[in-house]
């Protein structure tokens, strides 16, 4: 899935133990957090970690558990796009997701470069199905969103777009953003000029603390 | 903890059977969501719902998975206070949080009218311990925030705190908001006038999916 | 007109002896103020106060002279909302009185969540006329708004639609919220919870002073 | 009061009929407007009117009723200053009118100009007083605007302040604004543009409408 | 070009003797600056400043440089079309200029009053071509401005528009503002009022330096 | 002055021919500019750029100029920063620049992430002399931001700093961000990702025009 590490990073990309299978709504989300986490805690020594879901899930709770930087990846592919053209729009899966994607924006105060997030409406894991209309179904939404909202740069709001990031932007003719590639390169330049997230805070890492039921095994 | 419903409400108050045994850091917020989740799913007839945490941990999952209506602490005292004064602050717990506090306030449209976020510096848990000092350090942040933001309104930035509302709007001379009771009201106002959340779009129930490992219980 | 009020709460309706005969223009509203404020200070033992008009005219003033707290219509209206979706949009009467509503979404920080706010051309007093085609209009709006704007709630816009909120949200399939309805609780909920308006600072009683020619009845 | 004015324009100062003798709340400011009204009114062939208190009462509806431009002094105060540096102050006279200057800062995009608002807690009609301490205390807060707000430009938050300006300026070494000289020079400017208010959608005349009461006199 | 100044104003139009032909794209209008600072230090006895194009080329340095006012079109011309009406529009020569113009409606705090930023595709100087189509295509923008975006004033969004201001405005049916008379009368105005850019802090003027190269003519 | 590039990137560091020995005003500023496009120009093949001067003068005009990707430190530094903790400050030269690094927090979206932009007011050629107290100075107002402001994270505001980044992190405790090392990476990534400015639009190469004067050589 990433691709374009530079030499010497080492990239392991994992799915998380525990939660939902794709995350198409805040229930998904929520629920992926967990798992998030325990994939973090499990790799303590990782130099910095990407968060391969464009709703950034748990980017702050990650931030306190990790000691290396974290990154999201709607978090990477905004900030990327702002240094590309004066305004982008997201091109995410379900309409249901839009009203996080406009959050995550304000979040990275990124509103006023997005001029809009448009949904294709398909669901994340048939991108993956071979034969399926999803890419066609894609760049027609890519084309739109240049023609209407005179997007200057896309944004791919969903990681299991990724691979169809030079094809977008041979077809629509604007840079397209892969929030999974430019969150990879964004981890990697923390670490060289190393920087990680501040201690002081509300990033301390979390105190001593009692866990119980199913997630028992998050004490710290 | 909550006294002053209606009568024919009847409120029941339930601590999640997994997850922190309090909130102080993301980290502990973001693995209450699941408890609160399953709370909504045990009880799906209840009218309405309170999140009776000043992070409102999982409000729009929530929002999702629940009939009835749902609204967070900080979200209904942030909105009362606003109805009494052209700015409030909040008196919470520990400084690490404060940035979750203006991100909600932010999220709820309240940022003008929130003057600031003060920090205490006592844990959540010590505020029920008899004979501790959270009494008097508390009542002292409220009238600094009196006098050095102009605030006009005051808000308790935790649920633990709601029983000092009355004795500390009589010391300081401003109303102050209990968030517990006002989200109270606010859920009884909206089952009254049969209202909840909207099922079009983001908040619609999410979808059938398979959810692994601890959490295999969530799956809808 | 109001008529979701608990058992224990009575809600006078009174008209104020002085100015328009309907609210259509800022000139309108400026000139319905003054009896507002007649009418406040001839009930002062009232526990609270709705302003029953859109514009939400003399609000902060009325804040000055009541004892009990004072919710305006559109206040109630767009706070409800936004505890029921992402975004909303107000179905009003005439073109003309966009930009009030706008400038209050702006003044309780709701401008987030108003997505649109759309007229109808419909004069205030016609919605009563036996016959006219307001409803039918107002229903085609309420359509337009939930496809063009994408809201997911609405928001009525005038006082004289309350008595079409349940036909409208079960001809449109989302929550339909009546400023009337939701102020008188809402005043109802601050009632309850022992709050009214901050006397510190802005809205302190405002001083003895001299008023003359035509108010000089205002005179404190 | 206004001494600056061109040749050829002829600026005729009137006190309203009806209202408070001074401004000093919301209460105030509410019932002023009917008086500012009655004096458009009465003065129709005016190329002109400007509105000599800092809370600009009324200025939507004068715009609807008069023919040519209306402009507030705070309005054209903060205008003003916004061309001559980064950042002003206002220094009022009550603390509790402060809300309505931020308040109109808001409304007329300079809030991001507006770097505080200070309050002398002088009453307006003590401005006049021959030798009360008004002149002191208000050069003190303007010489702490400077040092702490790190204002570059001061707007006088009052009328009866016109005639401090320009010993202000030399006193604290930065330019002084004052509204009623600010707001003159807009309107003549306005008129010699050949430019009034657009009559277009919000401020076109108010249609024929039957008022009561006192009031009566404002039937169109 | 400039015909509306009042008696005893003298306007000189100069044209900068370094620098582009027109100014079309950011690189055009930062190599605009120097050629307008040239001219400001040509004259520096003027009693103040207008700068004649509609991206206020070199605002800041002039007004650190420049003894008198400095006012740009851009910004005298958003100004005074927000005190005519809710919201303008601005029609404009090139469509790459649009992200220029939105940033200064920001700079200047006019982003609320601003619902549009039109580009009609013609080069700047084909506006003085005999003949040109120029004209009519502009007319029809201004008239889509006030159907489709409701503005209820219009702005020029170039100087070479000036001349058109008036028959637009009779076409289109609202107040059309030419910025070089706008911020020709607000020069006038800042002058007569005896105010000018402050010099504390961020526009003193600069500190004595080296320049070398081509602008070795600026040192200072 | 750029010492942390990866294996396989040459960073070749260029003072432009012509414009001010250091910048420190916007008359500065604006005269570095044309020196700045210049360099760009002269090496047309490079893979991007950097704007090392904390004003990041001519970004816009350098985007449409260059074919690779152009980053400015501040904007390159703000983002980094935002990485790392809930808020930064600038730690800046003179306090006449801040009015600029507010501008530019805005431009990029990073203003509710700045806290405060403080300075030194040290000249930035003292940066380099031996035996200077700026180290010192400076020392203490990073330690003022953290205290004061409640950073969580340092910007350098100058490009100067640059090499004191390591040592004021060790002496501070929280992360400092150098943009010059930030920028450079940035530049590196987009590289990488085949990322470059949009030629869509507002950053489209500029069209050929002439250019007369001292700056004739610009002709295009």
């Amino acid at each position: 899935m990433v691709s374009s590490e530079r030499p010497g990073t080492t990239v392991t990309t994992v799915h998380p133990a525990m939660g939902p299978a794709s995350i198409e709504s805040h229930y998904d989300e929520a629920l992926a957090v967990p798992g998030v986490l325990a994939e973090i805690a499990r790799d303590p020594d990782a130099d910095g970690y990407v968060l391969a879901c464009f709703g950034d899930p748990g980017l702050d709770a990650a931030r306190e558990l990790a000691t290396g930087p974290v990154v999201g990846i709607a978090e990477a592919a905004m900030h990327t796009a702002s240094f590309l053209g004066r305004g982008f729009s997201v091109v995410t899966t379900l309409g249901r997701t839009r009203g996080r994607a406009w959050e995550l924006a304000a979040r990275y105060g990124m509103s006023s470069f997005c001029r809009n997030v448009r949904a294709c409406e398909i669901p994340v894991l048939e991108l993956d199905i071979p034969g399926s209309q999803a890419r066609d179904v894609i760049t027609q939404e890519c084309k739109r969103a240049v023609e209407d909202d005179e997007a200057e740069v896309l944004v791919l709001g969903c990681a299991g777009m990724a691979d169809l990031c030079s094809y977008l932007s041979a077809e629509v003719g604007v840079p397209v953003v892969d929030g999974v590639a430019a969150a990879t390169r964004t981890v990697e330049s923390l670490v060289a000029l190393g920087l990680s997230t501040s201690t002081r805070s509300e990033y301390a890492a979390p105190g001593a603390k009692q866990y119980v039921g199913a997630l028992r095994g998050f004490t710290l």
